[in-house]
């Protein structure tokens, strides 16, 4: 028997609960052994929980206790999360989380840690929330080099793209609905802001790459912009918007962002709707490969945590290959002005716009929807932004394509 | 440095080599170690090739080298692969294959015969190609009971009934041009009538319920009787035309099947087009995800097969989890009679017919293309076997909804 612990029974962490106990059979048999939840870390007291007698307020109770050897931290934020993971970390217990804020700002550190002493640190639950794509990544594309890795990483930002592209829903009325089917917090700026996105794609970009960036120092755009002209536009020229995570190598550094994007109808990622996540990852020997599924809730989150702990109770006391993360210094983020793609710009409908977007760009906006759209051809984002500032108007939207 | 050997220098074998040497230093980055190919087994020479010098015609070469402890099988058929992969692994060695023919019939063998020895048996190659599934399926998918497994295994298949659903072609025109463009052999014969996808499905039916079916067993049917007027009712009525490779349990037993299927376009696999695969996998806590990429060709399999080796590497000497086949027995396989599905069939266009559907189904057929169509609802195959015979009629068509 192995004795597991879990820190924060919240969602998640009564989630982990249940699927040991619900999958118990089907865990024992692959493992010859049995994982027992034996504490259980809240503020609370859960008197009508199964698992209300593992309760304890006392982090020094699962620390200290040397039969513990796996602990799952459940408790989402930076700290104590951080701290706990730390401290079970030299004493060697090995941790299992799903809490991307963490992996994202202390990944390099924890990953360290974990090695000098024995133990391992995963985290397949941080990114895809059920969908195997962190251990995808350092086992079975390891014969790669990755080129780059676009993913649809939020769950409540593809919902309320969903709602506004295929009911025309403006964006105000597709977050209520998100807020309303439980979808979307009530304060939605950490999803709709894109910064929930940016920690997901900053700890792919490690598992790719090496240097772990700052999710703060890298471009990030939500979708509070996006207006139904755009999703009207897109919808009409064979286009998804999505909310994309992407990162690659431009000039040997690592170029990670987070914008929204029009997806052409023909890429995988564009027939990932609602709350499903998609990770398409391109690699120099397998080319595209994609990686779908529920991006979030309890149970399959839950799900990639234990499966998490099956692999450390697998492995235990054996080598296992582990990835590096560096901490990024300056020299490791790419210039985002050199980053090239199409881009589609949106401007009000008046005749000297058209004429100046001929001049400037060799191409006349169409008309959609009461607005002047063109769709630029390949070029950098810095060259974009000198050739805007020679139209002297500012677009109303401006979307990347992926 | 670890040394490799390679039995069968052909499409996949020499791609092996070409991994191996184009990836060599993010191989070695991972393993902080070489993986060297020290002997090729193959029946020519290949005096042109940069490997010339590794070529023997003499397998105890390779099985009598002390030094060498990856084989990677790619000879393709069942001799002499088998004969070499169990001495192979009698010897110690560990052997990867993408070899799905000697893993769906000597797989449960193999994989016992690994365990004895202290050597392993990976096959990430020989399903999907190089898209990763087998190593998920035993890892990360470790903490759920599988539910269904629901494949597009063939990449040749795939691109003739895309280009008949989405260009209208006739299957053999379809198939003529597959031909043309090397995605289907001179004798197509094994990927048409479905026996590729039935070894595929068979060994990811072991992988999520433990006996291996022979895929001569199971119900096999093909995509030589899809007509235009088929895909072309598929197309009207919000469904592609996919052969599906298919397991669940029913009956506490295991079924497994390859039949064409009318997937609604809301599906994942709906939008897994031309030589692509897609493999969905219900799960009963993570729900369903779905795992796409290129299913064949040499560069893909052969990053399978490389990153299969790497594991090897990794784990040398160390304890690691395996999957266990059961060999099936006959009360291993479930009655197809009794599979539940909605299913489509098509008449000739006859008043009668009319009379007679409306009057056995409930349900007036509509007018296709020329065709009197119905779906049924839900009911067993049995069930449905006595309504055709209650008709009278023998159906044009007959294809089951996913």
């Amino acid at each position: 028997m192995i004795n597991v612990a879990i820190l924060g029974f919240g969602v998640v962490g009564s989630g982990v609960a249940e699927v040991l106990q619900s999958n118990a059979k089907v865990i024992e048999k692959t493992l010859s052994t049995q994982l027992a939840v034996k504490r259980i870390l809240d503020l609370r007291d859960f008197p009508d929980s199964p698992f209300g007698h593992l309760i304890t307020h006392d982090f020094n109770d699962i620390l200290n206790d040397p039969t513990i050897t796996v602990v799952a931290e459940m408790m989402g934020g930076s700290h104590p999360a951080y701290d706990f993971t730390k401290a079970c970390l030299q004493a060697g217990k090995s941790v299992v989380t799903s809490n991307k804020e963490v992996v994202a700002r202390f990944g390099a550190e924890l990953l360290e840690l974990a090695a000098q002493n024995g133990a391992r640190y995963l985290f397949e639950a941080s990114v895809g929330g059920g969908i195997p794509i962190i251990r995808p990544m350092v086992n079975d594309l390891a014969s790669n080099k990755i080129l780059s890795v676009s993913g649809i990483l939020n769950g409540t930002t593809n919902y309320i793209l969903t709602q506004m592209l295929e009911h025309g829903a403006a964006y105000a009325d597709a977050l209520a609905e998100a807020q309303q089917k439980g979808y979307a917090e009530r304060n939605p700026a950490a999803d709709v802001e894109g910064l929930d996105a940016a920690r997901k794609i900053v700890i792919l970009a490690a598992l790719a790459f090496g240097p772990l960036l700052s999710p703060d120092s890298i471009h990030c755009e939500g979708i509070t912009q996006i207006t139904a002209e755009d999703a009207a536009f897109a919808a009409d020229n064979g286009y998804a918007v999505k909310l994309i995570g992407y990162t690659e190598l431009l000039g040997g550094k690592v170029l990670a962002m987070v914008t929204p994007r029009l997806v052409p109808i023909s890429n995988p990622l564009a027939g990932v709707c609602d709350v499903f996540n998609g990770i398409l990852v391109d690699a120099n020997m397998l080319g595209e490969c994609m990686f779908y599924g529920k991006g979030a809730g309890k149970l399959p989150t839950a799900s990639a945590v234990v499966a998490d702990m099956m692999d450390i109770a697998t492995h235990l006391g054996t080598a296992v290959r582990a990835p590096k993360f560096s901490v990024a210094a300056d020299d490791d983020y790419a210039d985002f002005g050199a980053y090239r793609c199409r881009t589609m710009l949106a401007f009000e409908d008046k005749k000297e716009i058209y004429e100046k977007a001929e001049r400037v760009f060799g191409e006349l906006p169409m008309l959609s929807h009461g607005r002047a759209v063109l769709v630029s051809a390949e070029m950098s984002e810095a060259e974009l932004d000198e050739r805007i500032s020679q139209m002297g108007v500012t677009p109303l939207s401006r979307i990347r394509l992926l």
